[in-house]
């Protein structure tokens, strides 16, 4: 792979300016020059653009070419243009448009570590090898792929999602019942529409919980009960008696507590979902990261007709390709398949054609066992500073996932622990933005986002801010 | 980028088969051969995939190379594996697995001649200039870019687009009010839900105009209002009387009827707008193909603080990148990027990065030009066929785009015309599935999946099913 390019002059002849004269108006070279003036001011034409060589424009615009050479040498003695021998001329990089000028909002200064939850280490993206996935998947795509298609998306990607997932987390399904998302945000979206469509309006969630997760949940039509947490996961008593529609949880790795749903608790919310007539959602964000113990497989395989298990590559690859997965129980195929084809029409393929490969290829395999050393290695790190630190306040959810859970002394102020860290340098997070009922104050700290190195001066700062108050 | 590869046995000699031998069970022969024959038979294996060597395979499996060559030729005596020699064992492209084999709902038999308009022609797809895009894009990526980010988009993109906008299609704009979309549908749901959140519940719509377009309003809760299209397009003075809240139209090339929106009109139409405090969204979905006349520009060039442009690589490049864009008046920039992160946090981001570099090298011009040209020729190819075949019935909508209008006799019955052309191989679409009100019988041809030698016999069997009933 080239790691530099020559654009060839050609390239710019080929540029479609949006200019137009018309006979018998103002003289030619006046409206090219007017319209090519007005096209730099606006930045519509931007500063540094290479424009097509006077004898190209002249042919497509039908005048000739001594009308184009006039004009471009007017406004390059204007300042508009740069004119250089042998090169083309060029937009002159001093017309910047006023409204480019102004820097962006919302750019603030990024924390020197940072301990926020919820992301894998982008640094370890494996860009080779999913370039290769992107380039068979360019190679082999029969043309009707690039063309609209299935809402639940490529044939290829749910054979090979049902495979995977099978193999990988004991999931139950048919390439017929996944659904390909844009990730979890639009996976809890399209879960809360069929609900509705159905007639539900409560839905049970975890408490603490997602926040943005909850939101969605909210602005697609349900009211939704917080359940408690304990160390063995999700309160079903509680269910039983709230008595929602549905119910959502992340049973391999609760988010963001960090517990397993214990094997008493499986069955029975397997048991209350069936007798209730109720659905689950399952949230399997980053059950591959597990470090101690031996893997959970997903409550879905246990009752495919009342689960609808759903995971995207947001913490294992990267949450900017957006791309995620449902599989969804029979009875509300139809309307969750719905409501995704009118948000969308259907996820990007060409992406989804490349996950397939990525997949089946074993790819996904080794990146998980080359990253899970990774994440190991932090987390045994911050583990070992954390007992030196703070020996008083012993971390929770260590065993897995890519963040663990610091309590804070009873009586600490939460808020103001973050706000001393922040000053410190330390992007640090808390446990009440997550929590729908309040709680004894705690920290989150995500190690996706700070290196091994980093991890000892981190911790020290954030002890430091968490004593100070003390 | 080579269409073709020889893929090397190498290659296939790392598959993970997921085979596994047993000593002391059945014969490894039988095991072996089992194993391969379930995985063919369920899909595991997929059809045409070129397997190990038996060479790589015994070395993986532990076992003696006869028992692989023994399994391989037993299993291509029943059909499931196809061998040949001096090349790689392949499984048989017979060998469909019952899963794959079940049609997929809803797609029955594909017409001999496809007229289907609303797309562009997916085998001119530029593979290789894209996949070099997406290659610079990887490369070149920051690692903040793949983790979770702005949900209006990357910044490259917003900033090629402004750019690009700004000089094909005289948009007004800056990258911060430029929103990435996946495609048309979401962009018209995001318009609708940011309408509805400042109190809006009228919107008028071309009549005719796109059925999955008017659903996708009437989905997040507007009222649509028919407003008639005559041959200087949208009728504003019925605006004037409708007083919606805001309008829906595609001025450069109405949908579907082609007609270019009069200077006048568009004129008129700001001017209702600005009076009205109404929002106009601006569909820009084909406005490249232009065959006889200078191009349109955008009519949110003389109104961005109430023109809602939107557009989309759907026709230009393909409908399955599902990536879009729109660049949004102030007013409604906060409802729309709220709308846009609760419904998927932003688009796929690899993509939006390609496009960028694509945009910036002039690859899309370079695309459009080749496009053009073979576009031109198939319209030509079709007025021509159609002044033979059906010389009463004049196209309309001739001059742009990728599809025309051929008006039917007076009391013509359009379902019937439709579904003897179906019944001779002619996929064939009319107007009336477009249409609020009733109105003429006519027929849609779009000339985006048929290609030039095949025009000539596909308007012999239309006309021929036109001219049945009459």
């Amino acid at each position: 792979m080239p790691r530099t390019s020559s654009p060839s002059v050609d390239r710019t002849s080929s540029l479609d300016l949006l200019l137009r004269v018309e006979r018998g108006a103002a003289p030619l070279r006046a409206q090219v020059e007017e319209q090519l003036r007005d096209a730099v001011r606006s930045g519509r034409l931007a500063p540094g653009l290479a424009l097509p060589s006077s004898r190209s424009l002249a042919r497509e615009l039908g005048v000739s070419r001594g009308v184009v050479v006039d004009a471009y040498a007017q406004l390059a003695a204007e300042g508009y243009l740069l004119a250089t021998q042998g090169a083309p001329t060029r937009v002159s990089e001093a017309a910047i448009p006023a409204a480019l000028a102004a820097a962006p909002p919302g750019a603030d200064q990024p924390p020197r570590f940072d301990f926020r939850p919820g992301g894998p280490d982008v640094s370890l993206f494996p860009r080779a090898a999913w370039l290769g996935s992107l380039r068979r998947a360019l190679r082999d795509a029969p043309d009707s792929r690039l063309d609209y298609g299935d809402p639940r998306g490529a044939p290829e990607l749910r054979a090979a999602l049902t495979r995977y997932l099978g193999r990988a987390r004991g999931v139950h399904g048919d390439p017929e019942r996944v659904v390909i998302t844009s990730g979890m945000a639009q996976g809890m979206a399209l879960f809360a529409r069929a609900l509705v469509a159905r007639g539900a309006r409560r839905i049970g969630m975890e408490d603490p919980s997602s926040t943005p997760g909850r939101e969605q949940l909210i602005a697609n039509g349900l009211e939704v009960l917080p359940v408690p947490v304990d160390a063995d996961g999700l309160s079903v008593d509680r269910l039983e008696q709230l008595a929602p529609s549905a119910v959502f949880t992340a049973p391999a790795h609760q988010f963001p507590l960090g517990v397993v749903l214990a094997p008493a608790r499986r069955t029975a919310l397997i048991d209350w979902a069936t007798r209730a007539g109720a659905f689950v959602l399952e949230d399997d964000y980053d059950a591959e990261y597990r470090y101690d113990r031996p893997p959970v497989g997903a409550v879905q395989g246990l009752a495919p007709d009342r689960v609808l298990y759903a995971g995207s590559v947001s913490k294992t690859l990267a949450p900017g390709l957006r791309l995620g997965w449902m599989v969804v129980p029979d009875r509300l195929a139809d309307a969750v398949v719905a409501a995704k084809a009118s948000d969308d029409l259907g996820t990007p393929v060409v992406e989804q054609l490349a996950l397939a490969d990525f997949l089946e290829r074993g790819e996904l395999d080794r990146h998980l066992r080359r990253t899970r050393s990774v994440y190991r290695a932090r987390r045994d790190a911050l583990v070992t500073a954390l007992a030196r630190e703070l020996p008083d306040c012993p971390p929770g959810g260590v065993a897995a996932g890519l963040h663990l859970v610091v309590p804070l002394p009873a009586g600490a102020d939460e808020a103001a622990v973050l706000a001393r860290a922040r000053s410190r340098g330390v992007g640090l997070y808390g446990l009440s933005e997550h929590r729908i009922e309040p709680g004894p104050p705690a920290l989150l700290l995500g190690y996706g986002r700070i290196t091994e190195p980093a991890i000892g001066a981190a911790v020290a700062e954030l002890a430091a801010a968490v004593r100070y108050g003390a």
